[in-house]
């Protein structure tokens, strides 16, 4: 061994690894396992400080049940302390893709936590004989309880992130709401004109699909809260003292803030992947509305003078490398483009909580990578979308009225006085001509003048829920 | 005009329909428009009575309201009765996929219950100026309240008859839990074998998740009891008076015994298919659960002499047309094939969601027929896969003893007391030796023989959860 | 037994089935175990027609070979021959999803052939002594050959059908690229304006599209007609004498006319998926494709006053139960949801396809009915929008035109003139003050007046690949 | 400005930019609208490298065609050539997701490429005036022929990648084919015992289930070489003079070594994404084979004593954190979490592709996003598959052997001997009783003793395909 590496020994013999690495050998063969996608676990900093909470709460449990000398303890705490402190992080290098049920990224946690305590203590790293990354670091747990309670952990961290960014969001177009509430427009069913309302009641739907979307992410993560730590290998308990579950819980709960339990069933708990699909269909759901959201924006704006032109995007960068003054939709066009990529991330963690067997699903490292990538993509669309384009949005007033007055649409309301068929009548002349619906009402004397104009006041039509809702 | 036929017109003129047909000239049409599956919305019988009841609840509304003459109300709902009786279900003949936002549907319904009204008031069919499918039936109604709200309806039928089937699975999958719970098994992460458990602990692990699984759809349904009904065409409640909204709702949830509540925001209601989404998202995640539980069973009764032959499934018909005697895992299979089914159905949902625009979504057609029949798969395959298959399986007590006996994954059981070093390398001679964990630590004298045979107990190995949940 | 029953005998012992079934005791078990859909396998016609033609193939090797006594040969081939006349297909009563990998259909078909070829050999139904469904019906097959083989035949059957309705898709498209090759219009990129184009060449695009997709289809059919038939049951041809799968396929072919092979390893070609894995990537692509082009058909023709109004679609319908005189574009809304469950369908062959383990895949009977549905649904699609909403297309040639002639986009063309840089500003100022970009241009002194009115003459515009491609 | 930037101009306005970024306004702009993943563009180098290539080509051709200053194309040429040997790539700094169509790529690519070139002709980054990113860079082109023409050159170069680690892994198994052609072992059906093979025929169906992929992948390459280089904004070729695009793409043909063609019709070229769904689709196959195949390779490896224990694989990295001497299949499993990714990217790209609207598909940047993380994953999965897993595999022989004589599979060998009904019989005796089938068959004296021997010689059941295909 040279100066610049150190020797460590697993199941399958010694290697040397860096001498400055905090991994160890488990690390440094995953490492090699796994050169699939390039990117480290590390770029998922929510699954780094949840496994540092999760290695704190075990010392701390380990401890308390006075399993692991307080020394130890200590030294395991302090390093699991300065890891969530935002130290370290690049120590964690294995591939987010990797298989083992997330085996590799537990050692690699064991051998960075065990590593920097061995330094708090004053020893060299790979002094294992004096706190060991198995037998002290994991003591008492496995990677199939560790795992999935760092990859709860994690999640949730990350969607209360998310659910911040969608109040963002709904606010500025609340706010919209408010400012357009009395802009008249066309409303349309199929693309085609249907009847009034105003452009604040299509923004308030906006707003209140978001607010529904959050309602259901909050619902959603308290399925996420209920962690299997204590369960070991396969949910028996093996290993794991009487009172260690609820000792590790109460300290992980504490330190993490989020309000655990301890699954009822710790062998179902083990293998299920449930509560990551349904946290999966959720940010699908809310990708489904975003996407729909950005193409109703994209399509009021279309324009500026061959298209609907209702309303005005900002402008945030010049929009082509050829047509001048070309200004796009560019932010409501990468919003689309997370939902596909959310859309598509939904499929992945379906296959994979299908594929597990028996009491351990081996899949969940994919299956934390897109739900990581989902949420911390979802969260960024949202507060560019917010911040880039609603907020500046503007309304063509006059050209939304003028469509409002010319529409054939109006007819609707007559319905109860003149009957559908006579309307229809009427909507059909209207499209031959191109004439008005109350000339021809009163031409045909189906109305006398003064209730006409009465029953096609467009404020009227927008409904007694005008405004916003 | 022959005998056989009346004449009927619409917007786009005159057209002949069959004397006898309780549909009308709107039908018509859109069976000749629609010829894409062959499948009428018959098809799905929890659609038909919640059109009717529909129709029901709109004209006990409009007669209270005064909108309807009684004589004319009464008879509208005598004949929305005699629909929810199971009557004239095959009058419902327009396609399962359609244009249209469902207002061929709405049609379908509208004629067929004015032209049975008709005729309970003593008119011939098709004597619309007595009472009209448009002027009457859809009276302050839109197909873009009208047909959301049935889909909603239907839904919530068909998610009850799902919940009533997943109770008989559980209890199936529970009653196997009691009969197995002293059967001691490997139980096995990553298809390798890792400690000892009860095949009680693994159906149980079964129960609990189709347990968790119906409440998911439980509280899914709850946002389907969400209405749109008196929303009319953009959610405005254009033609809908004051208080229709409300009284049609507390007709409708009479009528059907379900806690319907009207949306808070109307015209977000009409366009929003989240809910949709979600109940599809539960249900892709029921399906994902009952696929990975049939892969368990497939495996655990692979065999009969070169798999891992654990337990045994009730033959339920002969297996190969080539093979003599060879029975197959059918029911569970049939089981993973509907699961597979209903994964797809979800994405076929997810995009006719995204792909609403502005005021409605356009393709609630494909939305209603894909739930409907992951909803009436799902039941099928949980009765069948409970009765045919859960309720007979047997345990092949003695090889599960055999394996763990055998086992070399005891070892876990002494990380505590040997160390995890110690334990591995004796894990290793083990494996490479074929020798027996425990002659292997006594020859190295690691543990007195005593506390081994106590460690190493399987009853205690299955740990202190051992036995059902 | 009453006179209305015959008792047959199983593995699973002795069952009374209706005396005028032709299916059988095997058949009868296959329907109490899965009441999945409802749907039998007879709703796939090209399905029964393939496996009477497998089971007529397979009569003349077996008769050939000298394994099958010539009458018992004949009887089986004339039996085949009245089912793929559109006989006792009332008698394939299997659900068309159904555990077995097939086993039922392939017994169902075993049955039916066997019982008709003992009336037209003289013989009762049931008199298995004399013919036998499996011994005489299924000699020298396995349903893991028989059951792909048919599912390949009848799929290729499918796409022939599919072929020639996106001809006639394509066609109508291509007419209408003639019709409209003079027709100006303003070009669109990102919703926005962009250059002028003719309508001429939107619509020949959509043609070219469909004609790609057509030798996409063309090409994955040839995967299809790669047949296992000889393998048995797992491939190595066990109980498959010399020279049969060749005889067989030989005879498959003549029957059927389609240029089929045999796989070069059996062993491969009965485990995988692959072809059928293809054949619906390459569906789900057209599906992509038409629901784009059905979305640019709705947006092009949204309207009638308050949308693009580019286009008109002839009206199939009645468009709103509450709006008189609505029309929608039902026509491509339909297709756009057949899209959306052939994408759907995608998914259920994928996770099926999948999920083979070892030498079988056992869930071919969902992929069967996924990529039936799929193609029959397209081709039913692909018939209605080419006859009932293309060929009636109309074009707003004056409204196309003003668009044209009042864009801002018309000054990309002065780039190689004036300049990216200043073409620019003179399209900011254009936007800002409701300015042409021509007159514009004419003040600034940038061109001479003549040059500008040559540079901007729209039929130069639109290039020089103007008209249909 | 101070001496750490330099200021620049764009349609918005002035903006600093690092003075020692090659990049420039439209890319800062863009740095700031789309921060969503993190990823910067540069981390898929094919494309790097093929803008590179297509900005290369376009000046060549400009040079050739006499459109820009020879001085100038030099420039180009120069810069774009040490970008295609590697250096710059960091100045490529826009989010992999973007809005904009890859309008943000293309310009950070003539910022870069422009300020390059003009520090080669000796002036400063920004001295725009002497060669200008849209004059010169971008002369000729617009985003939307050059962007996608960069994608499929990327698509292209990165599908050679697969295919060559494809061909490692075919080897790979086609090795073990031949290593293990002797081994005799029991097929099975449905995980259900079915007739003997050998494992030999096992690996070489993996080998030609991997060669027939490749044969897929070449194929949907083909239509990737399909530019539409010289289509400018929407296909008619607008600002691109005669000869421009065979000139072009002549150039770029050249450069990259690849066969390109130019679209028949550039306007559906320029908003067609079929090519990419088509090359998405096979990469989903790809996928699905490869996850099937290595179920298979954890299912026979599965133990060490409670599974199949059929096959070993290599001991790449200690299995388990708590379970001493546990080695789990680890690479099989990183390649199923790949084939679950490459299966969710499938889905983005057909909902991006399916978004496309009018002239154009704004959604490009999230189709190739996906494409390139499928393709790297993929072969790095077949690498990591060959190496560190087929290639150490070794077979349980006498396991193996044991099994198929112990097998009641064999009685399939008897149909032709003793008829399928009589076998069937033996079957159930021998499963009930647990003795052998050739005991019965003596006992009951269907068969002489000689005869019995030579039709259950295992080596003769494995069929006359034996050994590799």
């Amino acid at each position: 061994m040279t100066a610049a590496t150190r020797r460590e020994h697993d199941l399958l013999g010694d290697r040397d690894v860096p001498a400055d690495a905090y991994w160890g050998v488990h690390t440094l063969r995953a490492t090699e396992n796994f050169p699939i996608t390039g990117t480290p676990i590390s770029a998922h900093p929510h699954l780094i400080d949840a496994l540092a909470a999760v290695k704190e709460a075990a010392a701390l449990a380990n401890g308390e049940l006075g399993l692991l000398e307080p020394a130890k303890a200590a030294a395991i705490v302090a390093a699991c302390r300065e890891i969530r402190g935002g130290k370290l992080h690049d120590q964690f290098v294995v591939d987010v893709i990797q298989g083992g049920a997330g085996t590799s990224t537990n050692m690699n946690a064991n051998e960075v936590v065990a590593n920097r305590a061995l330094e708090l203590l004053g020893h060299p790293k790979g002094a294992y004989a004096h706190l060991h990354p198995n037998e002290d670091v994991n003591l008492g747990q496995s990677t199939n309880d560790v795992y999935p309670t760092a990859v709860r952990v994690a999640t949730a961290s990350a969607v209360h992130g998310l659910l911040d960014a969608m109040a963002v969001l709904q606010e500025a177009f609340a706010r919209k709401a408010v400012e357009f509430r009395d802009v008249l427009k066309m409303g349309r069913t199929q693309l085609q004109d249907a009847v009034p309302m105003t452009l604040g009641q299509e923004f308030s739907a906006f707003a209140v699909m978001i607010d529904e979307d959050r309602s259901r992410l909050a619902e959603a993560v308290e399925l996420i809260h209920e962690i299997n730590l204590g369960a070991t290998a396969i949910g028996t308990g093996l290993n794991a003292p009487a009172g260690y579950a609820e000792t590790a819980r109460r300290h992980l709960a504490g330190i993490t803030g989020l309000p655990l339990v301890t699954a009822a069933n710790l062998v179902e708990a083990t293998q299920d992947c449930g509560a990551f699909v349904q946290m999966s269909g959720v940010l699908k759901r809310i990708a489904v509305k975003l996407s729909k959201t950005c193409n109703d924006l994209r399509l009021l704006s279309s324009g500026p003078r061959a298209g609907l032109g209702e309303i005005n995007l900002p402008p945030v960068q010049a929009g082509s490398s050829i047509m001048p003054g070309k200004v796009n939709p560019v932010i409501p066009e990468v919003v689309n483009q997370v939902a596909f990529e959310v859309i598509g991330n939904d499929i992945a963690v379906t296959m994979a909580a299908e594929a597990g067997q028996l009491q351990l699903n081996a899949f969940e490292p994919v299956i934390l990578h897109s739900l990581a990538e989902s949420l911390a993509h979802l969260r960024a669309a949202c507060l560019t979308l917010a911040e880039r384009c609603v907020a500046g949005i503007t309304a063509n007033t006059e050209v939304l009225r003028a469509a409002v007055e010319n529409s054939i649409g109006l007819v609707t309301a007559l319905n109860p006085h003149i009957g559908y068929t006579a309307a229809t009548e009427i909507a059909k002349e209207a499209l031959a001509t191109g004439r008005g619906v109350a000339e021809l009402v009163l031409e045909r004397n189906l109305l006398p003048a003064e209730k006409l104009a009465a029953l096609l006041r467009p404020e009227a039509l927008a409904g007694p829920r005008a405004g916003i809702a």
